[in-house]
């Protein structure tokens, strides 16, 4: 089972843990961003009806316009990445994948169970010469560690040439288009991923892409079978992807947000080592006591088991917030108001 | 892919051949409740964050509740009956499976394409002796065909004994509980289905629950990986399990819709051969002619390569969508108003 993978979110054993109603609590521990887009109305049909084959293929063709790929890249829709990482290792026969890390840990945890034997790499030096498959998320949950695309293109190639494929998860990467190698993904051997619940800040619904050749796209699909993404959540997408205006807005207030948190960090005398538009890395020797203290006061924000430095900490949904973990902080910290 | 399977619900298609607006149509071609189950008051953070893991469990203890299983009988939920079918031949080396049918083309297609040969039974009695798996849809889609508790118990202890299981699909048992085995679902070598969204009438929310034992359970749960369901589709399930009182109203508004179709019929001398509380199946030599005269008329009723005189009927929504169709059968089999 993935159970034993600590993820953000997890707000149900922190109560447990410290106590407190779960509306008093500030959670930053996840990456996803703490606006949601506005939703569409929703015609009744949207819910009783199974979800629509023209919906879908309206959302198809707004998505790749959105991910800036070509008008018949391959692509195929499932209800959240989550959905589609537990498909990628079934693509191959099980041999060795190499993934980069530390990184996002569910993609291990599925190449595992699948039979697969799982390198994790530092560098893509490390990558050893019989992977099949590597997985690099782009830019890297919870470093930022981008990898460039021409790195990237050369690893899918090498790959290909061993009848393998990389898989680029760009969750993180809406807002930083220019590393994204989607439009690659049609005709190298790549896997390229897409979350819509971090940008959007609409986890809750369940959508994820998938962009690769069309015999990878068409084996997928194939096992996702019909009906995969519900009717609200391509309702939700069809809307989001085409609000052109509004997503410039919604843009200019995450990064608005992002450079707030920034401040603060820096006012508080905290060293970013590292993040992306919707959280940043810091890194501190008593990272866990201050995770601890945050608890009792009720924020709770994302350690690692592997990185005992480490706290990522997510967007602020308002000054509000962002003022509560500055106090926060500058308490734990014994730092002067 | 499964493009090849006819399902109801294809409106597009119709429309694409005998015109119209998609609100122009009576589409009645499926088995969904037209009528769909209130939905509850959504908060911010059922779209905004990952579907919360006490939700999920609240939801699981209510399913047992509402499919009259044990406190603790092992329950797994997916984004859609249709995720699990995707998986279950997935649970055992291939080897043969038999299908209870003619019946729901998925559960076959499924199989194929997992490498399993599948052997199509009309009865009980041909089920293949070196089968590991049976498929029995309870009650049957479209013919309505019940196979009594016994029966299949009895079946699903021979399979056990050749480590193999039954699968039971009870797609349409909600208003016909008296068929269910989903409380042997924890002992016996069985797996059992149930869908959310044909009863409630909310199948645009993708929603489904799989029965077994604990360790299939597990390896289920395993294989959809974290978050499978949307924070939306357990909000509502979670709202529509412990509605007792407005349960038994919307139960009781089907069967007036199912009685009022079936006196329709009776009255255009259609004779129905079987059915479910959802929909009827008729018999008429013309039905493919009747179904394309019904469809100038823009209203979309199921028809079946494999039975050419079959036609399903879902129930209408309204008195005034009765009303239509029984105009339009009127008008088409040449009866006196």
């Amino acid at each position: 089972m993935n159970t034993h993978i600590e993820h953000g979110g997890g707000l149900d054993r922190a109560i447990a843990r410290f106590s407190g109603k779960a509306e008093e609590w500030l959670d930053l521990s996840t990456g996803i961003n703490p606006e949601h887009f506005p939703l569409p109305d929703f015609t009744p049909a949207i819910w009783n009806r199974l979800p629509d084959e023209g919906l879908l293929q309206r959302v198809l063709v707004a998505g790749r316009r959105y991910y800036n790929v070509a008008d018949d890249a391959p692509i195929v829709a499932a209800s959240g990445t989550q959905a589609l990482i537990q498909l990628v290792p079934k693509l191959l026969e099980a041999s060795t994948v190499a993934i980069l890390g530390p990184t996002y840990q569910e993609h291990a945890a599925s190449f595992a169970s699948a039979g697969w034997s799982v390198v994790e790499c530092v560098t893509l030096e490390d990558v050893p010469h019989d992977a099949r498959v590597v997985i690099i998320v782009n830019p890297n949950n919870p470093d930022g560690r981008i990898i460039a695309r021409p790195d990237l293109l050369e690893l899918a190639m090498t790959l290909g040439e061993r009848g393998g494929f990389l898989v680029v998860d760009e969750a993180f990467a809406d807002p930083h288009v220019e590393v994204s190698v989607a439009a690659y993904a049609a005709t190298a051997p790549m896997i390229v991923l897409k979350s819509f619940g971090k940008f959007f800040g609409l986890a809750g619904v369940r959508l994820g892409f998938l962009l690769a050749s069309e015999k990878i796209v068409e084996k997928v699909t194939g096992l996702l079978g019909p009906w995969a993404v519900s009717g609200p959540a391509l309702a939700i997408a069809e809307h989001a992807f085409e609000s052109d205006a509004a997503l410039q807005e919604f843009r200019a207030r995450i990064d608005w947000r992002r450079a707030e948190l920034a401040t603060v960090l820096t006012r508080c005398g905290l060293q970013e080592m590292g993040g992306t538009a919707l959280f940043a890395l810091v890194a501190h020797r008593d990272a866990h006591a201050i995770y601890d203290a945050l608890c009792e006061k009720h924020i709770l924000v994302r350690k690692f088991a592997y990185a005992s430095q480490w706290l990522r900490i997510g967007l602020a949904a308002d000054e509000a917030a962002l003022a509560r973990l500055e106090q926060a902080l500058r308490d734990i910290l014994r730092l002067k108001d």
